[in-house]
Order: structure tokens, then sequence, then C-alpha cells
């Protein structure tokens, strides 16, 4: 079962809602003697935190993350680590209103049937604020993993927003310095004018994100039902307002031919180098060694400005507005929470295969 | 745990090879009292097994399926039930020449980089023949629904083959009539010409699957990680060479606006009617009652007659056709495998949703 | 996995060390709509606290418990329930000795072995307090419980201290009335005199709980391997210190015939009724609508004040008192905890059976 | 979920029913490259094989094991290893009159009441048939087990069999020198003339196995739910018909004081040396390097040739005399199943440590 539960032997589950006293995560299964403290998590947390810019809802969070077991003078003991956030700036009486009426689009009328009982408060449980949590976990991970396996980095960053994709090439460089994390200057520029438009007129709007780490070492991945991209579609839908993810070619391999599609191989001095990366870094479920690149896209937030169509708790129709401090392309904070998931799927598989197969590669070449 | 398990209460877990002696599943949770035998689950095995058209491998299996334990005098006893399927048509002197050499966009090199040993008779584990088994396992799941959601209907079909979608409008009752299970006869007919053209040119080309199920009710789906999306994500992703997975407007959602995309609500006789369906029938990771919508995209075949650039397990150079019996469209037969997924996931919540929550509606309206 | 998660549907998860800032447990799976409050769980955890006779330790913990997550407005949300318990009472410097040196008896040394790294004080994570955590989520199980199952009643209590059985007929409404929860007045004074001495000594004894559960349906339990006697086993095991447990008869089974020991059976008004239960209410690994009966024995604490020989940190060999404040009898404190993992595992195969049985019984006599 | 499944890395699954056309045991996790074929497991499904002596149940099983999965050119590759044992010697027709009456002591009566139906024949999945799974599973976790820990020897024996215990000093090299498995002759002779008697009578009687490993490194057991005694507990209580498990001293460890039960400590050569060993080789949940010190009490067989009382699945009162072929002592074939399970946990433990904290030691005195 894994209800609020992701991961095999790097587990975390994440509990709490958007405007209880707390929400965390609760980690099992890091490895021993990874040094960790709140500081290595916050970094993390405060590139997802609320109003850090006029695109992100103007919530504010400090997102203090406390670490409450687990760590014993700065390194982690192998048990089971408690990630705490209080939650400090609830407003509650912002959403008084939507006691009693379901927001469109959003989960607030399938928790009421499937529960019949919800925390109405900011989205209760199903809140974005969620992400929060993982974005914690994740921060665990790379902590690991920058022991683990040095080579790994993971970086994500927008790919598209509403209609809108990158324009002209891509720098690497350029991803921190836009409130969007796009790999462009010029894009980051343009997406600012289309969003303060839309911001501006009450309305929100869809983006996709891409995550890539490259580095990962080839044979991660446990066919057939945890294969890594298995994993990491399971990790990405997961989160608030995904509808899609994409693994290397993504839905776009469909429309290739075998030729097209299938990435040659040459032997180089390290192992074998592949001439092209359709596949994403992932053949049959298992890590190629290449860059694993994953994408996904983000409905457009729910809560808009403009009167819609929806029913009360007592079965009646009414229209709602809604109110309350709401991000204009959801899309941009599921950045560092694409990052945290991608972190904590490699770091897992890391550990299962290390499980299974050992520490040392198994399948080695001319031999 | 879940290497090669999939499901929370129901579950079931693949073994066997392309070319060993049999593969089957070990089918557990399944509810007691559920009448079944080897025809019920034979109607669709026969719709997934290789041969039936010249759009499908050439290889010549009978895919008949054997129940070795769980039924009793016709009926489910709330036992593991044993699924085995015999290899009838291995020819395993076709594959003597990958042995060596690693095919291109196959499993083939990550298996021997994760396990350092591979069984590479036809992909061994790796292969899509694997599938049977997940349909053998759906057609459990079909039985047990039949009984517990009587209105329940799932009906996959292609919506798109390589750069070509469904033109005009969309006949369901059209799917069982030609070999693609497009919903359009003249679609169909448009294709085949163009698969033909593929075929013959030892080619292989990629489609896009679309599996819909009417009559789910609203609740199912277990959040944050257990949402029905989540797993529908994970299921699908797991079938060999999907490379997206969608949920509704999947990664067009990206391209809305709030305004576009938040489906709007009137209260019916019934319940809630939604007047849309962008969020194919899930919010919050939870069913709302309307039709639930998954689409992926499965890669165009690896195994082509084109050389392509490749190297050995000595670590040399060297380049490869692949001969042997291969799908011209290897998406063509994961639509019965889309469909026993999608069944599967269904039957999981229902139970999952009934062990924690009860048999009964717990959110009434105007209660 | 399941390395610090107890359960399958009903799951917590817990964390924390004996001097860290807090301890809890993350509790998954509980239904909606069940009346919880803190309490409620309160109740519970004052019953194990320690310092409450000269008979614990005088470590002064008020064990005082907060809900964070998962309940709103008095209920459950079917969402996870977070509860933290402040560590206040930790006086670290008590433990400096045993930093570098092991405790016999103890697990600083098999988890400096495992892990490299260890929290020390107290007993980090191996120390007993981990249990209040369980009693704190078993209090969830009986708040649920209480409305799923208003028959069932769970009660605990010591049959065995050292070598000293209960004297005489048992009495079950003195339970309460000792520190001990021994069902005899008589016994209760018997043993206070007798682990007043040990005490005293600076020694420490072991002791047997028995865990009795009246009032749960027949049909719980799922076999083979989630079986209702091997959950409870695993349960019972997994508490500090325990060495054995047993099921009805338990290790007296071996001593007795096939007509000694099968429970003969007559129709009753109600159905089926045992005339003995040396079965401990469980045949095959399912409840039989008796009597629930699970005893463990405890070791006697290995702290005490007698010098012993062990090994440093270094590899040196050294000796060893153990200074600080201790059980003399930790069996005593086990009783709740006992109880409380009773209470999981029911209310855990209560619902396991709902979601793959359903609601309704279904093997019905004369039918 | 683990309903029919065992273990976390190293997992199995049991399927099958005493009367189907087979039973057996999918299993997942094993390590590649481990050398493995089909003798090697005969081994010990014919140790543990009905009909070897008088002393067990005159049904003829060759309990011949087919591997259909998950080896190749006589290695495991890494994927599930499927084994079927064939059933041959079923005579159903011994089996007719209990189709209505429930055997008292059995599970008849608990499976109709669970799943409202079941596979009466032979007890169906309850039957201890389902132990020869168990014991395939285990001849795979050995041969794994012989390359990964070397100095690794399992070894089961009875020690108990009604009131009877070993006569005198215990000689290991006795063990497989009579159909007991008892280390020591003269009480070989003695337990033969006992059960001889109970035999003749029609009667049956229950025994005590203890399974002990030698050479099991330090360091195994995941803290605190998947403990390594927790899931001895776990795997010993799931064999049928067993009530009671201890570890090391186990239900006496309540007699004792702590001074007499911590076992002492000083630096040997190759680390620290324990001078006793009452806790059985585990501290914390985590193995201490000495033996592995399991016990578990098999009650009598419940198929006696006395008439006992008993209820009809109609609702009516009668009495049973439970013919067929039966074991007086069905401890004596639990003795390999003991064993098997051992080696699953060991096994299972050692992969889950290396996932988590990996192959090398991490605690090493002196540094």
């Amino acid at each position: 079962m894994s209800m609020n539960t992701f991961g095999h032997l790097f587990r975390f589950t994440t509990w709490g809602e958007s405007h209880g006293p707390a929400l965390g995560a609760t980690v099992d299964g890091c490895p021993p003697g990874i040094e960790l403290n709140e500081e290595m998590l916050q970094i993390w947390l405060d590139k997802r935190k609320p109003g850090t810019s006029k695109y992100t809802t103007q919530r504010r969070e400090a997102d203090q993350v406390e670490i409450l077991s687990g760590v014993f003078e700065g390194k982690t003991t192998g048990t089971p680590i408690q990630l705490m956030i209080r939650n400090t700036d609830q407003r509650s009486k912002d959403y008084g209103d939507i006691s009693e009426k379901f927001r469109p689009g959003h989960a607030d009328i399938t928790y009421f049937q499937k529960y019949g009982i919800r925390d109405y408060r900011g989205g209760g449980r199903s809140s974005a604020r969620e992400t929060a949590a993982r974005v914690a976990a994740g921060g665990i991970a790379r902590a690991a993993l920058a022991q683990l396996i040095p080579s790994l980095e993971i970086k994500g960053y927008m790919t598209q927003i509403g209609p809108n994709g990158i324009i002209g090439e891509r720098d690497m460089s350029e991803i921190d310095n836009n409130p969007f994390w796009v790999p462009s200057a010029v894009t980051a520029k343009n997406w600012a004018d289309y969003l303060d438009d839309i911001r501006k007129s009450g309305s929100s709007v869809g983006a996709v994100v891409e995550v890539v780490a490259k580095g990962a070492p080839a044979g991660l991945g446990a066919p057939i039902y945890a294969k890594i991209d298995t994993d990491l579609a399971s990790a990405m839908m997961s989160i608030n307002a995904v509808k899609g993810v994409e693994i290397g070619e993504g839905m776009n391999a469909a429309m290739l031919t075998g030729k097209e599609n299938a990435d040659e191989i040459r032997m180089g001095p390290d192992g074998p180098e592949y001439m092209s990366n359709h596949a994403g870094g992932i053949l049959g479920g298992i890590s190629t060694g290449q860059d694993l690149v994953v994408r996904f896209a983000v409905k457009p937030t729910s809560s808009i400005l403009t009167s819609r169509k929806t029913v009360t708790k007592s079965g009646k129709d009414t229209d709602l507005i809604t109110k309350g401090r709401h991000d204009p392309c959801v899309g941009i904070r599921a950045v560092p929470v694409g990052e945290a998931m991608m972190a904590c799927v490699i770091l897992d598989h890391f550990l299962l295969h290390r499980g299974q197969n050992g520490a040392e590669p198994l399948g080695v070449f001319g031999k």
C-alpha cells in the first residue's frame, strides 16, 4: 500500500493540510552517514516557496523546515527522518465561501464524494502546499546522491507556457536568472509579458516542465513494474495539476519510424556512447547512462476570477468566482517539485539496484 | 517492493521470458465468488495474440491460458490465481546473432549492464510477450468488475499511427471491425495502406492508443501517491515501448487557460453532471464519475531491416540488421494491453476504496 | 518495504529518537468520519508513560500528543494523521559514558555495526520510547474500531513476572487497580514485594504479557502471509525486548494430542460456538469469532547496576555499570503497547477484509 | 500488501491448492548470476515430501519441481523465477465427506466464513502442501546465500515431541540419521516408540522445532518493523499449525534477571565475541554475528480418528471422524520448512542491508 508514501527503499510519506498547523514528510530508508542539516534542505524549499515573484501566489509562507529525527551530529543515522514545516500565513477566512461550494477543476468535489468530509480550507490535503514536503524530501535525496553518485546533476526548467515555447537556442546558464527557470533570456522576457497579461485578467495558464538528470549510471530501474520510467511517470503524475508525462521523445514517438527513433551506439573510451537520445536515457525501463529526460504538462490553475458554473454540497446549482491568492501559472513552482521527485526516484533505484545486484557494475563490456 | 508486481489490493505478478517454457501471472487479491473460467480469459488473449493480421508479427502463438489455482467449481475462492501460458513457437535459432550484438533501441544492452547476464532469445524478459500475462490478469479484473460495477465499460482504440490521426468523426461501433481498433472505417482503410508501405519497406512506426472507461463511480483513487491517474500513468508507462501518458487533455493542458480548462458542473438527477471533460474524469487523483480517459504513445518497433550502428558484448563496434518476425506497429497490439491495465487499476481502486471507506458512497449531495 | 512502517491498509510509520526533539507516528489509511481528538489518545499514552509508579523509570515525560494533520472539526478526514510527542526530560548528560562503551544486552552494538553511526543518547532509535508512538497510533485504531466493531474489547495484563505466575483465580475487574495490570489483587501484592527487592538490588526481571480481544468477528486474516496470527506475531515481536510470542496454547501446543487440542464446535443461536479455545481464536490464520489470545515474553531490562563485561568502539575490553533511570521490569509498560498493537492489527484486517470481500459476511450457515 | 507474498527485496508469492493441478512459488528479487537448477531445489523438496517414513502421511507425491522462468544457461537472470510442482496423487474421493462438515481444529470453517466458498479437497489453500512451495523458494535462497555468505550454515531439528525432550547431550552429526531430525540417536529411538503408539491409536501430537543459522554477519535486520526477529516470527508463525515462536531464550526470558540474561562481550581477533547467547543472536532487531536461534511449536494434527463434535454448512450439529492420510506429527515435516524460511529471511535482509547501507560493513571497531 502506498497511499501517501512514495518509493521502494528510499521512501517518504507526506502528511498535512494547507491550513493545518503543519505539514511534512517522514523519510525512511536514507543511507546512514550522509551529511545533512536544515540549511541544506532550505535551499530547495526557498526555490519552491510562494511569494518570490509576482508570478506566484502572494501567500507568505516562510516554509521553514525542521528536522525532528534521524540526524545526529550532522549526519543521517539510517533511521526515519521527520521533516516538519509549520503553516504560518493561513488566513482561513478567505476560504469561507468554498465550504459549501465546490470550485470547478478542483479536488473539492471528489474529496467530498470519496470521504464524505473534507478540510476545505485552501484545498486541505489536495492543496499544492503538499509539494513543499516533497521538495524537502528531495533535498535529502540530493544530499545522499551527492555522496553516492557525485557525477549526478539534476536540473528542471520550463519549456512552454500556454502556447509559447522557447525562443531560439537553449542556454542552460540562464535557468537561474529568471522567475520561470527557462533556459533563455529572451524567452523569459517574452513570457513575463505574456503572463502579466494573464495575471491581470484574473486568468491562468498551463505549462510544460522538463527535468534532466545528467551523470546517472547505466543499470538503474527494476523491470517490469518498477521500471525507472514507470516510477518517473508515477512521480510526476502525482504532482498536483499534472496531466501528461513524457520520457525522451514522449508523445512525439508516435510520429517516428523505427529508423528515426532507435538511438545508434558506438563504443567510447568509458563504455557505449549513444549517437542520439530519443529514448530519454531509458531502454526497457533501465537507465542507459545517457541523460534521463522527463517532461510533464501542468494544467492551468483552476482558481480564477471568472465566474464558473458549479454545485453546492446541498445539491444546488450555483456560480463561483474563486478569490484568494493564487498562482497564475502553477507550472512555475512545479519546477523544483519535479527536480525533487527526480532525485528521489534516482536515489531509490540506486539503492534498489545495490540491494539486488550489489554496488559493482555487473555487465562489463569486453569481459 | 513491486519489481514485477502491479497493484495494491488486486495485485498481479508477471513472470516468464519470450522463449522460456511458459509465462504467466500470479494474481492475488481477487474477490471470492466471481465466475471465472479459461474461456473468459481467452477472449482477451485472442485479441492480443500475434499473427491475427498481416500488421502483427507472424510468430504463431496459441496463447492458450491455463488456470492452475484459485478457482473452484467455476468460481474464484479469494486465493491466488495462477495463470500459465505455454510458449510454443519459439524458433530460437532466429536470434542466434543477437547473443553477442545489442539491438539499438532495445533493452538488450541495459539488461546486460544491469544484470551481467540476460536471456537474449527474443528479448527474454523484456519482450512484449510479457503483456500476454497482463491481458490474462486483466481478464480476471474484468470478470470481477462485471459483478462489482456492472455499469462499467472499458474500450481501447488507436487514435494515431505515425503522423496520421483519425479522419472525420469517431464511430465507436467500428472499433471491432478493423485490425487497428480505430473508431472510423475510412481511417482504417487509410492506415492499412500506410502501414503496408511501412511493413514492405522493412520499417516500423509509432502510434497513440486511447483507453476510455465509462461508468466508473466517483470516489476511486487514493491521494497522494496512489491517485488513480498516478496509477494509470504507472500502468501504461510500464507497457513495452510506451514513452508518454496523458490523462484527459494531457500535454495539451499546457496550452489552455483556466477558463477553458476547468469543467463546469450542474446538478443532474443522479448527482453532479459535468459540462465538459478536460480533466479526463479525474480531479485531485479521484474519479469524478465521468469517463476516465487515458492515452499513451508507443514508439516504433526498434527491430527493423535497416542496418544500424551498435556494439558487441566484447566492446566492439558493429552494424546490425534485425531479422526475425516483428510487428511493424507494436501499438496495435498495445490496445488490449491498455484495456487490461485500465481494468486492473479500476478494480484495485474499487477494492482499496471499499477497504478504507466502505462500500457505500460517503459524500451525498443534499444531506 | 516496511522498515519503520506497520500494517497493510491501516498503516503507521513511527519516527524519532529517545533524546531528539520529538517522536511520533504518521498514520495512514484511517477511515474518514471517525471522531478523534488529542484527549482520546492521551488516555492511552498516560497508561504507558514513565514515572507513574516506583516500578517504572523515573524519567519524567509528559508524553503529550499533538495531532498535526488528518483531523478536521473533530473528525478524521481519511488523510494521513501526524502524531507528535515532544521529548521534554532528556538529561543527556546521564548517557555520556555510553557513547564509547556498548551496553551488553542492548542494541548499541548492533546499531553501530549496521549503520556505522548511532544516536547513543538513551538508546536513540532503539529506545522503548518508540512505543509511545505505537500507543498513540493504537489510540486512533481504537477510536475507529469503536465505530466499526462496537462489540470489540481489548484488554492486556501481565500473567508472569520472573518465576511468579498469577495466584488463584483471575479477576478481570482487578486489572486497573494495580501497577502490574494483573487480574488478581493478591498476586499484585505478592509481585509488588518481589519487584521491590529486585529494584532495590539494582537488578531487573522479565515478564509475560497477555492481550485478549473479545468480540472480533469471524473472517479476519489474510492467508498465507498476512494471517492474523502472523501479523500479531510480527506486531508483538517488534516491541522492544520481546523474545517470544504465543497464540492460544502457544508453545504448550507441542505437549498436546490432537484430541486434546482441537476445539469442538456446536451450533449456537448466532452461529458456531466453540467448546474450548486452544486455538486462541484463530484457525488457518483467520479469526473464528472467539477471543483472540496472544501472549509475549519480555526479557529483563539490560541496564542494571551490576558490572558487566563489554567492549568499546575502539575495540578494547572494558566493564560497564549502567546508571541512569530504568524500568526494573520493562514488561509492565509493555502492556498498553501490546494492546495498541492488537488494536492496529484488528483494524487493519477489518479494512483488508472489507476491501477484498466486502462489508457483509460471506459464509452464512444454513444457506 | 502481502497477502500471499513474503519478503521485502527477495520476495516469493505462493499459489495453489492441495488438490488443484499444481502449486508453486513466484520468486522475485533473486540476485542475478546465481547457479541454479532443478536438482538443487529437489534436494530440499525431497526432505519435506510426504511418505518418506511411517511417521508422515502416506500420500504419494513426487513433489517434482519445474523451473519455468528466470534461469538461463544454469544461472539466475535477476527476473522472476517461477517454480511449479504438479499435484499427482490427489484421491479427491477421500474428502467427499468434508464438503459439508467442518473438521474441528482446521481452517475449513474460517475459510468458509471469510470467503463464502472454499476448495474443501484436502484443505485447499489451507493445506500444509503450500509449504512445498516455500521449501522450493528456500532452495533458491540457499543457492544465493552459498555465493553471497559462504560461511552460512542453516540447520533445523526437532527438540520436543509431545512431552518428550532431547535425552542427554546434543550430537548435531545425528540429525540426518533419523526421521525426526533430532540431534541424538537415543532420543530418536525413544521418540520412534512413542510416536508409533500415537500413530496406531489414530491420534496425533505436537512438537517443537529449532532452526539455527551459523555464520550470518552482524548488521542484518531493519528496525523497527522489519527487525530480523520480527520477520523470523512472521515467517515461522505463517507456517501451518504453528502456535508459538521464540528467539533465543524465548518465553523463558521472562524468568531471568537482567544479570543472567544480558550476554557479556569480549573483543576477539575478528571482532566482538559474546560469552553466551541468550539473545539468540539478535539485539534491537539486528543480528550480532552469533548463531541466529529461532524455535517454534507446532500443534498436533487436527485430523484424527477420534470422533469430534462439529457443525455442518447447513448449520446442524454433527460428529466427525477424519479419515484419509495424515501425519501423526506434522512437526516433523515442518523442519525443512523452518529451514527454508530462515534462508529466505537471511537472504532478504542481506539484500536489504546492502541496498540501504552498501556491501561493506559500516561500523568497524577501533576506527
